[in-house]
Parts: structure tokens; C-alpha cells; sequence
């Protein structure tokens, strides 16, 4: 097929560069005679890749030397878990903010390990689904952490304020980080499941404050220790070594693009092209107020929705694939992570337009 | 680099005819202009691959229609957690067979969710490392189930029994899977890292009997919960997609050769060929007994130990790579898993032999 534009929510599409990359020298990397897979992980040529990896990803979000980063396997669903079973210590209690499906996700998965006080952080103005302001969000005195996940996928709900406390600060970032420029310093943990916008699934980063290393309940697998992780240096049990290996070719290549501020200028042309072409229609609708409209993930409804799979199916004979919306909200979604670009979004107006004309 | 036979561990070497494939459909795969890796997991295109790999391993280990197949993340550590955390239900205790460094390692993380009952089977025949026969294995009659490794990888001793007991067997067939005939129906649960006989590191399986789906612990984290996975076919979580499409593609490769008589046929072939080489020379040692020695993993020592490195120079010049012992062990190990073909031992036993004039 020719040239596509993938606008999968996740697993989603890598930057060209990378994956051209990753097949030429998919059999035979770094002149071994085999593929990167195949060597062990603690061979020098493998730790050289696992070192590259976590320092470019240090270059880029600035991460103090004070935080670990560490590579790993379950995904984002894993530390729905791990979080409540590394960070609780002797307290019972944690504060989960839910602004969308993965933060409930989250409290589901976390109400096995404590008592879960939730603050519902959703609301509407106007009309339009918003999220209220971190000032008026409630956190309990005896919580252990604060959660909350910045970017709703599903929702298409961004949060770019952080809760206001003195608490750890515990983020789900799977849909959103490196997308825009953060202070690490401000957070106790966060992660993120690879798929979206680091690498290939099977992989999860998470960036731990050294001081939190030391609450894990005993009943903590192994694996999923932070402390251990930290002290193995990712490998106490073998990595996911090809998706440590592409995420760090694409971390490689987001500092050949300037890094997180110039990927932050480029994905808010994107939103605001992609939004504006929504707005100035009747002919499409996005029930997400402004203030908390999603960069990364942009669902929109056709006025008639009798006409979606029209849609869909002329969008993807022009290469814009994989629109459909997820199946709790209908209608589409265009995920426009770091790997889409520019050109990307304006193939998809242009096609919206056209595809107005011919049947508003 | 030219033609390579590489021996190692794990990671470990993939059919050379996979990773062509692989490669020739990295960046557009099944015609959709994207990589496999770059589409959602639920997709149809996706779904197939996955049915197809599930079915296939089901054709390849003649695997009984009360068998959930579940492709897993967290390897084989992740299991060593899991099997405790899904099967104990009531019980406290468990009976673990202790052959060297694997089960150790799952006793290790076990002990922390019961009290394991530890059956050393290790001894010595003839001043050989050896297991005792399964029939002397004293199992603990309210152990929930028994745990054994039936192919320890860096002691590179092999186990051909099955313990004797009407409790559910469970097995670490990390790396020894899909490498011999066996009967499923006398196991409760197979597991195996893929990173050795199935495909890239970041993907396990777990073959679970039905019955033993309802007695997780409440803490179980819900991504390793057989029960959940079984209920969601292993899409609880964003699974692994590439690791589990080449996974996929290794299963195809094995049906094409002849599934797994074939292989064992071969792999019989290839340990006799080497181990045959070791004894008819005083320059070569294994000290594992006949009984019990690895048809996968191959420990060797050279009677001057003060070779080994030069030994592994010139074995790598020949492209035979990745033979550096483990480094509780020393010496050399040839890792000699499906992906290896007879061809690779013969160059390796040629080496050794002209290694021997040229030294001994």
C-alpha cells in the first residue's frame, strides 16, 4: 500500500524514520549477523542500547538525578497495580482523580489495595465536558499518593494542571508524555505504557523519585518492585529487548526534532487545525470543552452519524486509517501522537472538507 | 556480517526463514502500509494473527479443549508470582522441585505467598551433577500443587519425568517448550518465556487447565489473573502484539517443519552430536550425567581454562557467536534451541575439534 497516515489510538504509528530504520537492520544490527533481538540483554552491545535509551530519555523530559527510570513489562494496566503495591506503604488510603475511563481503570484496579478516595474531577461547561479546576479538587488528608491521568484517550479530555498538594504526585502519562514539555520534579511517579507515544506495546516506563523506592508491600511481585527494578537496572527478569530498543530509536529521533518543545509547537498545530476544522462546521462535533480538549486524541461525531462508515471508508482509501471511533463513544477519533505529522492532520482536513461538501 | 550460528541463551537465536519474513513486511504488513506492531490490538487484522498463532501452538502440542492458551507478560518471572497467586486458593503450601538455578529462583519468589515444601532432586551419579528419579520425589500432601523446571538452562540439566502425584503439575517450560513431544493432559499449568523457543523476550505463555481458573488470591494483580485473561483472550491489557506475531510466525515455521517430532528428532541429533564430541575428547568436559544432561543448553569446560577466551575469539571469527558460559558456571555453553539447526552444531563440533589439535 502507499503512503498512510495511522491515526490508531494504540498501538499507534511510529515516526517512518524509526521503523524504516528498525527493518534495515532488522537481521543483522550493529554488524553482529543477527537482529538485536537475539542477543542476550547483558550483552555489552545490548546494555549499550538499554543505557542510550534511558539517557536520551533523561535528556529529554530533563529528569533529575534524583528520579529512576525504569523499563517495565504489563503496561499501563500493570501499574494500575503496582502503584497502590509500591507507593502505599503503612498508609491505607490514596486520592484518585477521575476525569475519564482510564482513570476509573485505575481506581478499579487500586481499590483491591486501599481504600480509594475518588474525586470526581468531571464536569460541564456550556454544555461540553470539561474537568474542574485542580484548585477545587479534594484530597484526603491520609492519602498515601495522588493519581490521575493527564490524558483521557478514550474522553479526548487533556488535564494540563496538576494537583495541588504536597503529596506524591502520580501520573499516568501512556497517551501524553513527551508530547509536551513537564516538570519532572513536580512528580512522585509517572508512567507510561510505550504503544502510544514512545514505542511498540510491551513496554512501560516509570520514572520513580528516589525517596518512594522503599514502601513496597511484601506481597509485591517481584517484577513489578520498583526497588528492584531500580536495583537491576531493569533487568532483574529479561526485558522486552526490541521494544526497549525501538523506544529508543524513537527517542533518538525526537531529539533529532528538537526535543520535547518543538514536538510540543508542532502537536499543538495539529490539535488547533484538526479542533478548528471541527468548530468551523455544523457538519462535525467535538463535546469537549477548550480548556481541556485533548492534543494527542480528538474524537469527533458526524451531525449524521448515518454517514460514518462512508466516511471511514473513503477516508482510508486516501490512506487515513484506523479513524474509527472507540466503540464507548462511536463516531471517530484521530490520534495525532508525536509520530504523526503535520502533513498528516492536513491530508484529514482536507479530506473533512471535501467529504462535507459532498454530503452536508 | 556474514553467516552466523549463534548460540545464546536467551534472548536467543529466531529461524533465520522468520526474521527474513519479519523483515521483507516490517513497515507495510498485510498490505496495510503500516507495521503489525502499528495497528490496535482489536482490530480484525490483528485478531487474526492472534487466533492463528493460539491455534496454531494448540495443533503443534496436541493441547485438550480444557486448556485456556494465554499469551502473558512479564516472562517467566512474572509466573513465578502468578502461579502461587492464581492456584493456592485456600491451600498454604506448595511443593517445589529444586533442580538448579530456575527453580530456585521460582521458590524464591513463592515463598512469599506460602509455605513451599522444597524437594531437592539434585544429586550425583558417578561424580555427575543428576536429578533423582521422580518416583523418589516426596511431595507434601497439602501442597496445592508442584512446581518443577524440567530444563534448567544454566545448569544445563534436563528432566524427562513428570512428578508422580495426582495434584496439578505445574512447569517452567521456559526453555525446553515446543523442543519434545509431551502430553498437556498430565499438566495443570505449562508456562514459557518466549525469549528461547518461541520468539523475541516480552511475551510468556501459559497453558492452564480449566478447573484451576478460580482460586486466585484477591490481591492477584488483575493482568496476571488466568481467569481474566482467559475471559478477555489475553486482551485484558494491550498485549505484546509484535512479540506475540512473531511468536505466531515461529509456530507457522515449526508446522512447516514437520511441528514437534520433527523438532525433537532434530534436537536429538544435534545434543548427541555435541555431547559425543565432549566425551570422545579429554580437552572438553560436561559435568552433567548422561540421564539428565540439556538437550538444549550444552555447559562445556575446557581442560584449560586459560583457552576460554581465546576459544570464544576464534568460535566468534567463525560466526559461531553467543558461547560465553553463564557466569555462575564459567567456561562455554552452546544454547542449542529449535531455531538452531543441525548445520550450526556440525560447524560448532568442526570448530572444537580443530580447537583441540591446535591446543590440546
Amino acid at each position: 500500500m502507499g503512503n498512510v497516515f495511522n491515526f490508531s489510538a494504540g498501538p499507534a504509528g511510529l515516526p517512518k524514520a524509526v521503523m524504516e530504520k528498525a527493518q534495515k537492520e532488522l537481521v543483522d544490527w550493529n554488524n553482529l549477523g543477527t537482529s538485536v533481538m537475539e542477543i542476550s540483554h547483558r550483552s555489552k552491545e545490548f546494555i549499550q542500547v538499554a543505557e542510550e535509551a534511558e539517557q536520551d530519555l533523561r535528556d529529554l523530559l530533563n529528569i533529575p538525578d534524583n528520579y529512576k527510570v525504569l523499563f517495565c513489562q504489563g503496561g499501563a494496566r500493570a501499574q494500575f497495580a503496582a502503584v497502590p503495591l509500591n507507593l502505599l506503604g503503612a498508609a491505607k488510603k490514596a486520592t484518585y482523580v477521575d476525569a475519564g475511563y482510564w482513570a476509573e481503570s485505575a481506581i478499579d484496579e487500586a481499590s483491591k489495595y486501599c481504600q480509594v478516595d475518588t474525586f470526581v474531577a468531571k464536569t460541564e461547561i456550556d454544555g461540553k465536558a470539561a474537568v474542574i479546576n485542580a484548585s477545587d479538587w479534594k484530597i484526603d488528608p491520609e492519602a498515601a499518593y495522588v493519581h490521575f491521568c493527564p490524558n483521557e484517550t478514550i474522553d479526548g479530555i487533556e488535564i494540563s494542571e496538576l494537583p495541588q498538594t504536597d503529596k506524591p504526585i502520580v501520573a499516568d502519562m501512556s497517551s501524553n508524555i513527551l508530547s509536551r514539555e513537564i516538570d519532572v520534579a513536580k512528580y512522585g511517579v509517572i508512567y507510561a505504557g510505550a504503544q502510544k507515544n514512545i514505542g511498540p506495546a510491551g513496554i512501560c516506563i516509570a520514572i520513580v523519585r528516589d525517596d518512594l523506592l522503599e514502601l513496597a508491600n511484601e506481597l509485591l511481585p517481584s517484577f513489578m518492585s520498583y526497588k528492584v527494578l531500580a536495583e537491576k537496572d531493569s533487568m532483574f527478569n529479561t526485558p522486552p529487548t526490541f521494544a526497549w530498543y525501538l523506544s529508543g530509536l524513537v527517542f533518538k529521533w525526537l531529539k533529532e526534532q528538537g526535543g520535547v518543545a518543538a514536538m510540543e509547537s508542532v502537536n499543538k498545530q495539529k490539535a488547533e487545525l484538526l479542533y478548528q476544522q471541527i468548530d468551523n462546521s455544523d457538519f462535525y462535533v467535538n463535546n469537549v470543552h477548550a480548556q481541556n480538549r485533548s492534543r494527542m486524541n480528538v474524537p469527533f461525531q458526524l451531525a449524521k452519524p448515518e454517514l460514518d462508515a462512508v466516511f471511514l471508508e473513503q477516508a482510508a482509501e486516501r490512506g487515513l486509517v484506523s479513524l474509527k471511533g472507540h466503540r464507548a463513544v462511536g463516531g471517530m477519533r484521530a490520534s495525532i501522537y508525536n509520530a504523526m505529522p503535520l502533513e498528516g492532520v492536513q491530508a484529514l482536513v482536507e479530506f473533512m472538507q471535501e467529504f462535507e461538501t459532498a454530503n452536508a
